[in-house]
């Protein structure tokens, strides 16, 4: 192991996609290569880019990760898709990405769908967001589909959130309604060779103007057309600006212990469930009490409150 | 509480609100209510709406409720708002909606928002859920937006998913791509006097060419205009076909027990949390320790392992 994480500080790629499979997939030595790893983060620079799906975050992030290639900075890309819980994969008309062995040894590409680990998707994402941390990327950039609760949690991980919307989507006000006010330090009109972005540009204005931030961030709006290229420098003006604005912020510090605490509670609940089901449910026994519950002859506030009763800590 | 609940099996509304209320808050007795209403339960028939904010999902909802309602059946609505972890509620652009005293006594309406529970969003729609069917409200409509995560375990509540479209999103087959083509039950093009409507359809079609249901139901496309009602009766007849196809299917009751293992463990894992927190954190211990963890001086991993190392089942 020792080797491996050497490599992995080394910033050796294979190294990093070792360590992040381990990770993933909860291999009997992910935590102790977690625990090893974590003096050894917190350094990068975290942006998210969150929107709807066809907003054009892949399109928009691949640019931004070339803009900071440009500059000789080494990143990593956490591409979040929740939506496979299902098959385990994107069906459809997902673009082939370079993936860990991309020809760019300075780049790193990790796409992450649900598999059903106790743990979900915030904590996995978390995990993997330290290793890239730890092997030297900076920034990591994490995309994200929607505003989910799973994926606001993602979001907290972040230093900066980018919301990218599109021209067409602000006819509705109920697009922009959708939590995102609260969570955008950039906003990111994309496409906008499309018609409607006055109009787009306006309603987010006016959301801006009626919401409040405590921290003084006025958050600015960036016009992109993502597939071209166009507006993505200006985008990272804008990045650095709220960057520097945030440098010495104690709200980012207070942001920073929220992320921790959020990962401390949710690996104690990961751990917890996991213990507790190997103890108290051993060969089929959870089988037989979940047929028992749903043919109404238990329920489980009885099933769980005997539990804790008898749990010690 | 007995009084309470003889009034909420007669169907009394304001007892409905107040154990709903109860059951939100965690309040000291939600516990014992909930074990009691529980026998009661499982009688409902639970259909979720899906789809993107601006899908007009409210809208749609709002209709079928009132079809159900000409019906003289006693609904229930409960509407899922995962986006307001921030506030607490929506922002703005939400329309007003009747809340639980509505002036007709069959329908009840619940907005649901992140609480920042411990137990999160799924497991408190879960709960709600189970409180209307044991007041005997059905239907039972769930509305969620996007498909985050958390938002595909509610929808694993319903059983039958009903997932809402608008034309032009079509252009973009990553919006259909998210996950959709594994949950829709039905296909709803709403909107659908916008143009795209066939090009809608098509990718819908093609989408659905291509997956394979092991069931044998082959999801139909209703086209809706939820505004004008237009739709609406088609769309309760194929709710119906599909009601009727899944009556007697052994997935279905398997899909009843997928739910209620959910249910088991995302309440064991609530609990154990809670009561963890409690005895091992007491008085602001948790704060140091996560101050310690921003500061690096000890990571979740090594902290959570000694927990574990620790407890007694």
């Amino acid at each position: 192991m020792d080797e491996l994480l050497q490599d992995l500080f080394r910033g050796d790629t294979r190294a990093l996609a070792r360590v992040i499979s381990r990770v993933e997939n909860r291999s009997v030595d992910s935590l102790e290569l977690l625990r090893t790893l974590f003096p050894h983060t917190g350094r990068a620079h975290i942006i998210g880019v969150t929107g709807s799906p066809g907003a054009g975050k892949s399109s928009l992030v691949d640019r931004l990760a070339a803009a900071y290639r440009r500059q000789e900075k080494p990143v990593g890309i956490v591409a979040v898709d929740p939506t496979s819980a299902f098959t385990g994969g994107a069906i459809l008309g997902d673009r082939i990405r370079m993936q860990g062995g991309s020809l760019d040894p300075g780049l790193y590409i990790r796409s992450m769908a649900t598999r059903g680990n106790l743990g979900g998707l915030a904590a996995a994402t978390t995990d993997v967001v330290l290793v890239l941390d730890a092997a030297g990327k900076d920034p990591i950039l994490i995309e994200t589909v929607g505003v989910g609760q799973d994926e606001i949690e993602i979001v907290k991980l972040a230093d900066i959130s980018i919301v990218v919307l599109v021209p067409g989507m602000g006819d509705d006000i109920q697009t922009l309604k959708a939590g995102i006010m609260e969570i955008a330090d950039i906003f990111v009109i994309n496409k906008c060779d499309r018609p409607g972005v006055e109009k787009m540009e306006r309603a987010i204005s006016t959301m801006l103007s009626l919401a409040h931030r405590h921290d003084g961030w006025v958050p600015p709006i960036v016009k992109t057309i993502a597939t071209k290229g166009s507006g993505v420098d200006e985008l990272i003006v804008e990045i650095d600006r709220c960057s520097a604005f945030f440098q010495n912020d104690s709200l980012r510090s207070q942001k920073k212990k929220q992320a921790a605490r959020q990962r401390l509670l949710s690996l104690l609940e990961e751990r917890l469930l996991k213990a507790a089901v190997e103890h108290i449910f051993p060969n089929g026994e959870l089988n037989r009490i979940v047929d028992e519950i749903a043919e109404r002859k238990t329920d489980p506030y009885t099933v769980v409150e005997d539990i804790i009763r008898r749990s010690r800590w």
